[in-house]
């Protein structure tokens, strides 16, 4: 029993159609009218493959096969939204991997002690509410309903809203339920498995992550007739900041990664000074006393170039996870997995945040890396050859048989 | 015979409401609904003072009280556009103090040899279209009608188009007409006047100003899995960059000002490294030939932050304009209006462009400055007091009546 490579493929081509760019990439942001049409299309497959589909109040879509009564099920999980001129792996590879393991299980009329489930999770990028994983952070109790429905995006809009809108505001609670295992295949976004030519990555757990936001006041005034000596420019203060969190990464080494990804100026005219800029630094680390060490000198950074520039600041360390460690149970049933489908692999560590990582807090979870070509995502170019797509799915499937207990 | 000070403020403040924002300043961005709103107001009041109003191709309104037949105007102007957010000060005070300079002369039936009359020049802020001071830049010869028509707004409008939407297409030819002179008054938008309590600047020139775009092109991944070693951050070579610009004129020093007034990021999330970044620069100063070090030392600051972080960029000198000195004898004119009108005063440059910049391609130009508090504008904050302004109108008036010359 194998799964259907030519199927699996048809279902990427289909669902990547809906928000796809023009260069090949995808953009699918969450809550959308192409999310919306996106999840509508997952959902009929789902049904056509016999499963009882319900949406949380989240919005969180799953669809659950019948295994014995009363056992708790296997849950197989990614999202289906993408970033801004994203591509098409990141997220949508896991769930269609997993509808491939269900659609296979019906092909072999597959009978299993525990049900085996998908799920299709809310908002997971954050790149229009934040935080990310928000769909998941609610279902593990980490992130409040209403919080998360007060979520806006930078229009005002609310995320709550937008579920409304869309129509999967749902009625199920959104609550954490008993779980087998959970498990998410995702591209690894990174380079290793590339580099050392591997198909398949078995994740041992996630890095610690710490997302921080400076908002800086200077003076807004006209560039010509302003001196140098009377300015207060905010931007000359966030480029100190973008400069040093660089420096951070650079100082303390090892496996830590400092980014600034979003900066918004004000006015933002070529004529005028800014008055205000806005912007995130992204940290992240295995270890978490490396991300509270990184903290502390970010802390420094920022108060340094704002007393230089004489620029007023405010500074907010608004989200942390801490560094998840998967179910020992499930990475060894991805390992004996990975080994009876015969795609080489090697054990490693997610440095992006994904679904499983709240999900470990309910149950025990586990991830299944397939590689990204250069090690790039989160746009266009975001590529995994289809070979190791078929390694990875059928690692997936053999994990998930091995968990559910095959009658 | 003296200029009404309670109907200029009346005025200011019936114009000012048009895109009046909550916290006292003015968001009425050229060629939006609002800035057509102005237009109309201003246009309607033309028309009470009995001035033969016509709109040229690029949206420039002029209004002229006839003077003797055959002779050219002595025309005062300036411009009814805001930046986003800005005062209620620049540009449309000195169309105010314009229309107060005629319904004075009328108020007192003064017959005069050259015709006395007002423009409104179209979009001289440059926040939405570029470049600035485009207006008066067509009618000058200096920029194609073409091209004016073809400048797009961040959301791909074209102006051509925002013209003819608000209904200030006009039908006559916008070209060099003959002129007696031109006179503009305007705030000083820098904080000389008001240290030395002086309420009348009499403008000698205005400084050489240069506008340069930097496109960055980095690689846009994913801010968790990609290592620091082989990033090509687009924002942290922007980074550097805003810096450089920074010491440009701290190293030069003199009375160059270097400003980085827009970035843009690309995708601008949290967690994507970003792959594309666009930012602006302007340096302006009274001698040319310090632009153009400063010009040659830019290109070696972007040359070297592309260089360090390996990323790809396009740097371009998009406009320039020299610096502009007035015209003597309209220069003594205005001198001899401040004398006349009890101001005290001095000789000054602007650091600002204006639209009288271009008219001085046309004929004698020259300008008048009254303070800016705290030397800011381009702000909500942005404040004249109203002693300041009366003098500075007056002296208006006075260098309008001697340059037409009263019958």
């Amino acid at each position: 029993m194998r799964i259907d490579r030519k199927r699996l493929e048809e279902s990427m081509e289909a669902l990547g159609r809906i928000g796809a760019t023009a260069r090949g990439g995808l953009n699918r942001v969450a809550l959308t009218d192409d999310d919306r049409r996106g999840r509508d299309l997952l959902v009929s497959w789902m049904r056509e493959a016999g499963l009882t589909v319900t949406v949380d109040q989240m919005g969180n879509i799953f669809g659950q096969r019948a295994g014995e009564d009363g056992l708790p099920p296997v849950m197989m999980g990614s999202h289906a939204d993408s970033v801004p001129t994203g591509g098409k792996y990141d997220g949508q590879l896991g769930v269609l991997c997993a509808l491939e393991t269900i659609r296979t299980l019906n092909d072999g009329k597959v009978r299993t002690r525990h049900p085996v489930a998908m799920a299709i999770f809310t908002n997971e990028e954050g790149a229009r509410f934040q935080p990310a994983m928000i769909g998941s952070g609610v279902m593990a109790g980490k992130i409040a309903l209403e919080d998360a429905y007060n979520a806006r995006d930078r229009d005002g809009v609310r995320l709550g809203d937008e579920l409304e809108r869309i129509g999967y505001l749902g009625p199920e609670p959104c609550i954490p339920r008993p779980l087998r295992a959970y498990l998410e295949l995702h591209i690894e976004q990174g380079p290793v498995l590339e580099e050392q030519r591997l198909p398949v990555g078995v994740v041992e757990g996630i890095v610690a992550i710490a997302w921080s936001r400076v908002t800086l006041t200077g003076v807004q005034d006209h560039a010509g007739p302003t001196p140098m000596r009377i300015r207060h420019d905010a931007l000359v203060a966030a480029a100190d900041i973008v400069s040093g969190v660089r420096e951070i990464a650079k100082k303390i080494g090892g496996d830590l990664v400092t980014t600034v990804g979003n900066l918004t100026v004000h006015p933002n005219i070529v004529n005028a000074i800014p008055g205000k800029v806005t912007l995130s630094i992204d940290m992240r680390d295995p270890r978490g006393e490396t991300l509270v060490t990184a903290r502390q000198r970010l802390d420094a950074v920022v108060k340094d170039a704002c007393t230089r520039e004489g620029v007023r600041y405010e500074l907010e360390h608004y989200w942390q996870v801490p560094s998840t460690p998967f179910a020992p149970d499930v990475v060894a049933a991805i390992e004996r997995a990975a080994v009876e489908s015969g795609a080489r692999h090697r054990h490693i560590l997610s440095g992006a945040g994904h679904d499983a990582q709240y999900m470990a807090a309910i149950g025990p979870a586990g991830m299944i890396f397939v590689p990204s070509r250069d090690g790039r995502s989160h746009c266009e170019e975001e590529f995994t050859p289809m070979d190791d797509i078929e390694r990875g799915a059928t690692t997936l499937f053999l994990a998930a048989v091995d968990l559910a207990g095959r009658v």
